[in-house]
Parts: structure tokens; sequence; C-alpha cells
């Protein structure tokens, strides 16, 4: 099953938001429906929302005639989230077959679709290599927020490492981290490992330092929405937290993510614009209150991992040490 | 208003599991409703805890008549939660007036609950004067969990020193991390500092480290459950990674709690029994699901913090740094 895709002359998503009570299925026939679900995170994950991109510019080539509407419509989907790399880029690669017309424009986007998913097979294969090399056989490793196939096509990225090592029998077991305020550990990555099958434990993201300290993780591996051209990894709020933990117990803090999710032109993580989310996602859960009415709250949705702090990069490529 | 007091032949609690919503006090009039309270965490934070322990104490010395059943009461209160040293030890010291009767032991714990109300207005003193002399005019403070009036008798500790500097005009503001899985920052601490009308925001816990380091906090401020006799700090869950980033960024990382913390029989943080709670907790909040049904979940309740990322310790007696 596929997180995003073109069917029937739509966009096809899972909505992220109703996991893990219903698995939903929405079709996006226009632009406004796509920017809403991206901003919504009803899609989400880096190489998830290239592809969304790509193909939110085949659907603005069908939807409008009018070249100036057609140019508005691409900046939007451009803009619809700030910090992943992935998106604008693949909004960049499909709008510049507009000139084509709609059909190459297409064809680009699921080009980018088929890429996004052999890619993650070579993360998956490298990874797993790497850790086992550098953790030896059956390591209980931790992750953070979703990067499995929910986060991309198919497959994934951090989250694709792990189930590669479950698959050849080499993962004693993984921490989620719950991926507060949206909870995309425990929602989406637990329900992802139950499918898969892969011993998994739910922590609060606080715990996972400590979890660390206590000899518990052998390593930790994360995904990434933006990868600077220092080495800096900007990454879900709390992969920071995490990084410090894994540095200061001496164990790998290894970033997957695909060569589209490197930024050559963002010198450092603080180049990056950090999103900023509406208090609310902190204030309640599912409709309930968990502050005082009316609370403020501060709500950045990423965070910046040094890169002396993050011990390889795996791309479909290669694999890059600081 | 006390958080937990001796009325009427009965201890009298601020149920601590109803707030923000709703302000409810609660009888407990036998040593099982205090156990059961304290289990619950409807009575919390080390300094409350410690009263509860010593009150607990008289409670058994007037239900129990039979010396093996008081013993055994006086053992189920000592070991209601392990991780405080707070709670055996009130426990410890109103049990010594046992053989002088009921009287004796409770005037015993009465005294502790004054000398915590005398020893919060202290630390507040002495926290505030430090911080003042570290950050200068006008800090930015975060702190973890709620170590106020409701951890305490009156007043508090960490949140003390935050109150105090607000009464002093000396506060720009402070960040109140939710602290997950039981959320007693963003439930307690916000609805404290509402109360108190100091400027606050919550954020998730795992946005600390990076709230820091993007230059938003002058100094962390936190309390503790127990501080070893190497200076480990044992507190809520996620102090740790808060302490990883205050040390990255430089800036001091500061733990108030009353001398009845210091646990001198204790080497290290290693040594301390670490309570691990339900999964429940962790996999639903305010009886919404955050995960699949039956999702697993590790659930520690403790961290440490090593006495290396500690700045200073202050106490109603004196200010110790490392």
């Amino acid at each position: 099953m596929r997180t995003i895709d073109w069917v029937d002359g739509a966009v096809q998503i899972i909505d992220q938001t109703t996991l893990p009570a219903k698995l939903v299925t929405r079709r996006l026939a226009t632009v406004d429906a796509l920017v809403a679900a991206i901003q919504s995170l009803a899609v989400r994950g880096a190489p998830a929302l290239g592809v969304a991109g790509a193909l939110g510019v085949a659907l603005a080539a069908r939807e409008y005639a009018d070249p100036a509407e057609r140019e508005q419509a691409v900046r939007r989907l451009a803009a619809a989230r700030p910090t992943a790399v992935n998106l604008a880029a693949g909004v960049r690669r499909a709008a510049h077959r507009l000139p084509e017309g709609p059909e190459a424009v297409l064809a680009e986007a699921l080009r980018l679709r088929d890429e996004e998913i052999a890619a993650s097979a070579e993360m998956a294969r490298l990874g797993a290599d790497l850790i086992s090399s550098l953790c030896g056989a059956s390591p209980r490793l931790l992750t953070h927020c979703n990067t499995g196939g929910l986060a991309s096509v198919t497959g994934g990225t951090a989250l694709a490492v792990v189930t590669e090592l479950h698959r050849r029998g080499q993962l004693a077991g993984v921490i989620a981290s719950e991926t507060r305020p949206l909870l995309q550990g425990a929602r989406l990555t637990a329900w992802e490992l139950g499918q898969a099958g892969v011993a998994y434990r739910i922590a609060v993201d606080a715990a996972g330092p400590f979890l660390i300290a206590r000899g518990e993780v052998d390593a930790v591996v994360v995904g990434a929405d933006r990868i600077c051209a220092n080495g800096d990894v900007v990454n879900k709020i709390g992969t920071y937290a995490h990084a410090l933990g894994a540095a200061r117990a001496g164990i790998p803090f290894v970033v997957v993510a695909p060569e589209s999710t490197l930024d050559h032109d963002t010198p450092t993580g603080a180049d990056v614009p950090i999103e900023d989310r509406a208090a609310a996602e902190v204030t309640s859960l599912a409709g309930v209150p968990t502050a005082p009415p009316g609370a403020p709250a501060v709500n950045p949705a990423f965070d910046v991992t040094p890169h002396d702090l993050v011990t390889a990069v795996v791309t479909e490529k290669r694999v890059m040490r600081d």
C-alpha cells in the first residue's frame, strides 16, 4: 500500500491524522485540498512531501489554464510547510516541465515517486549494513517520529532500516518515542511496527536520553527533513535531545534520509526556517485539554542537531561520516 | 491553601489528578486511602510526599492498636513509591515517636510540615538570589514537572524560585515543559503560574533542549526527588534531557530542593531504584488512546542527571556548587 500516489486523475493519500484508529484513504483533486492536507499533516514526512509537491504541480497543470493562476497555485504548494527541503524541491522539479504540458509534469512527478520507492530499498540495505557493523548482532534501537512507509511512498527511511534488520533476523527490538505533540511515533510508527511484527516499546520523548543512559539502547536511528551543507540535521522536535543522549553515552546516532533531503544551498541549521505551529497542538490532545483554558504555548515543529553529534548520514547512494 | 495538611483527625489533600479542570480536596482517614492517593499521584512531589509519609504514620498510630498491624501499615506507607527519598524519610521520622503514642507522632509530623513550609520560603530567597547573580536582571527560565505549592505544602522548591523572581519584578518569563506522561507541567505548573500572574508558555518536553539552543532560555531550574552523595540528581523523567541541553548551550542548570532530599546514604544515581510505572500512562491520555490497542510501553518515572551537569543545588540552608 502506498502512502501517496496518483490514482484516476487525482492524488490519493493515506490520511495520517486518523491512524491508528482508522485507516482512511483520501482523494485530493485540487491544489487547495492538497495544501490543506499538507498543513494538517494528513500527508507528512520528508520523502512523501516531495512526492506530494510534484504531484501537486500535476494537479495545478490540469486545474489552472491561466498561467498566472497556475503559478500562484505552485507557489502555495511550495510554501505549504517551510522546513522540509523536499516539498519545495519536488514542486520545483515538476514545475520545470510545465512548459511541456500536463502529461510531462505528471510523468516527472511519477518518476520522483518511483525514485523515492527505489531509494527506500537502498537506504534500508545500506543503513542495516551500517548498524550491524557499528553495533554487532541484534542491536536494540531507538527511533523518533515516523520515518516508515507512511512518511514516504512505501518503505521509508530510518524505519525501513529497522524493518530491514528485523527481516534479516538481526534486531533485538526498538523503542519508538511517542513524538509529542502529534504523536507520530505512538500512532504511526507503533502501527507500522505492529503490522511488520517488530518487537517494540513506546516511550515518552523525554525518556529517550535516560533509556540510553540506562543501557537499553545500542543506537539511535532517525530521519531528516533537511540536511544542511555543514551536516546539521533538521528533523522533528525531540531529535536533538536523543542526539545529546547518544553522544553522552557514546552510542551511534545515525540519520537515514534520501539524497533529496541534502540541501547544499543552506550552510547551517541556523539558516533553516523552523516552523512554529499552533499552541492548541500542545495544550490539547484529540480534543481533550491538557492545560488550563487559554494557556499559551511555544510549539517549534523541528529542531537542529549539530553535525558533530551525528555519527553517520545514510542516503540511497552512500554513507557519510562527519 | 495547603496541598497537604492535618484537618479534623485526618489527612486532607488537594487532589492533583483533577487539576486544572477542577480543584478538589480529599479527606484521607486511613493509611490505605493515603497509600492509594500516593500511588495514583493524587498527592505527589518530594516535599509533599515527606509530609504525607509522616502524617500517614499519625494515621497508623490511631488506626491500628495491634503493634504488628501498625508496623505493616508503616511499611506499606514507606514503600508506596520507591524513588523519592522524602517519603521513606518522613515515615521514619514520625515512626520514631510511635512508642510515645499517637499525639507525639502527630506532633512530629506537624513539625515536619512546618519545617517544609519554612524551607520553601528560604529556598525561594536563596534560589532567586542565585539566579539573579548568574543571569542578571529579568532572566527567561525553563522548568520541568511541578515543583510549586502543589508539590510541597505551600510555596514549593524550583517554582517558588520562579514566583519569587516574579514577585521581585526580576523575571522575563518561564517555559513550563508539559511533563509527559502525566502532564504535571501543563496541568499543575501552568495552573499555579496562571494563579500567580507569571508570564509563561508551555512546551512539549522534547522542545526544551532546542528552545535552549535557540537562545530562548537563560537558565533551567528544577526540583529533585533525591540527591545522592556524589551530587547526582534523581528527578522527574525529562530532567536529564534539559540538563544535557543546558550544558551544551552553556547556561546554568540549577536544582532547588530541601535538605530532606539529600540522601547521604546512597552513593550515586545508579544506586537509586527508579520507579517504572504502567504502560497505560504512556499509551493513553485522559482516557483517549494515543497508540494502537495493547501497544507495549516502557515508562520510567524518573531519570538521573549526573552531577557534572548541575551548576548548583539550592537548599533552605545553602547553595552547593559542584
